[in-house]
């Protein structure tokens, strides 16, 4: 057995290739996709910044944890369109595969702690799980909003599958989901979402 | 005045361009360098991963807040390398320019804390922001390590030098930098890094 330091060291190096996971959003200037690494660092960053629309006694720092490692999977599963059922339901399982791979490079104890680290994520039972989620289904749709609906055009995603995937956002925090929701609405008006 | 959750969102809209700001570090593969959004998610995943070898009752939260920070105020001043002395030099006034501009978007008392958790960041008095530093310093070297040295060949970049600007990880953590100092000297033995 490599040591402890060897076997993180490993992990580490591992998930630098979350940097070369293409996503299907924009980044603000357009100027090409976004990567899983780059994406999960603003969704945490986002976490950090917006704490105080969590429900009550969420645990802010569960909650970055978890976005740390929501994506990090990506490395051996790839990226799906949140709009495309088929591929998401495929990658599930590459998904469940890759964790077992990843964290298992690690210590076993620490192996089984961000196991269930991403696990409550994926679970999306714990307020935490959910929180983490609304965040990442929020800034993919920011970033939409932000380019015309760029992505939203180009995948031909029309307003009632925005509403279908995102609205679970109103149960973690009413106020981003309002205000996300005020801004589709507009956005249908645009031209920039199918009505 | 704008809004809390609408200045939250103009703050997470500023430092998308973080996505854009190349390192002089590159990725595992090679394939390009880093940009300093994706590394601070990979630091920031680290000091997760690593944060037993932190000085005991360390925060590791509070390292990880500083690590999705420290390097924001790259949207404005860019990266330096760590071995241009002028550069950096230059580049330390305008990041702090940068960072009255962007914590300045926040909501006052949110701006302060964010200000407050950069600047013990880059004053790397406390025991958070030395272990944080030391992360942020030993990541671009493993990068080093593991690519035969590519960005230090490059930059022709010696061993004293590397020892110069890197050997406060030892105080940070006697044990990670045991591992790099090791490391480092096999780097020379190889032709990586000058003697």
């Amino acid at each position: 057995m490599a040591d402890a330091l060897q076997q993180r060291i490993d992990f580490i190096k591992a998930i630098d290739a979350l940097k070369e996971v293409q996503r299907k959003t924009y980044l603000l200037t357009e100027s090409r996709f976004e990567n899983s690494a780059e994406h999960s660092w603003a969704v945490a960053t986002m976490a950090l910044t917006f704490a105080s629309y969590a429900p009550e006694d969420t645990n802010i720092n569960r909650v970055i944890y978890m976005l740390l490692l929501h994506d990090i999977v990506e490395v051996d599963a790839g990226d799906a369109l949140l709009y495309d059922d088929a591929a998401r339901a495929a990658k599930a399982i590459q998904e469940k595969e890759a964790a077992t791979r990843l964290f298992g490079l690690l210590p076993e104890e620490q192996g089984r702690e961000f196991r269930a680290i991403w696990d409550e994520f994926e679970a999306e039972e714990s307020q935490e799980a959910q929180f983490a989620a609304a965040l990442d289904r929020f800034i993919p749709m920011l970033h939409n909003l932000e380019t015309e609906g760029r992505a939203w055009r180009e995948n031909h995603v029309s307003y009632q599958q925005v509403i279908d995937k995102n609205q679970k956002i109103e149960k973690a925090s009413p106020e981003l989901w309002e205000y996300m929701h005020t801004r589709i609405k507009v956005a249908v008006n645009r031209g920039w979402l199918a009505p």
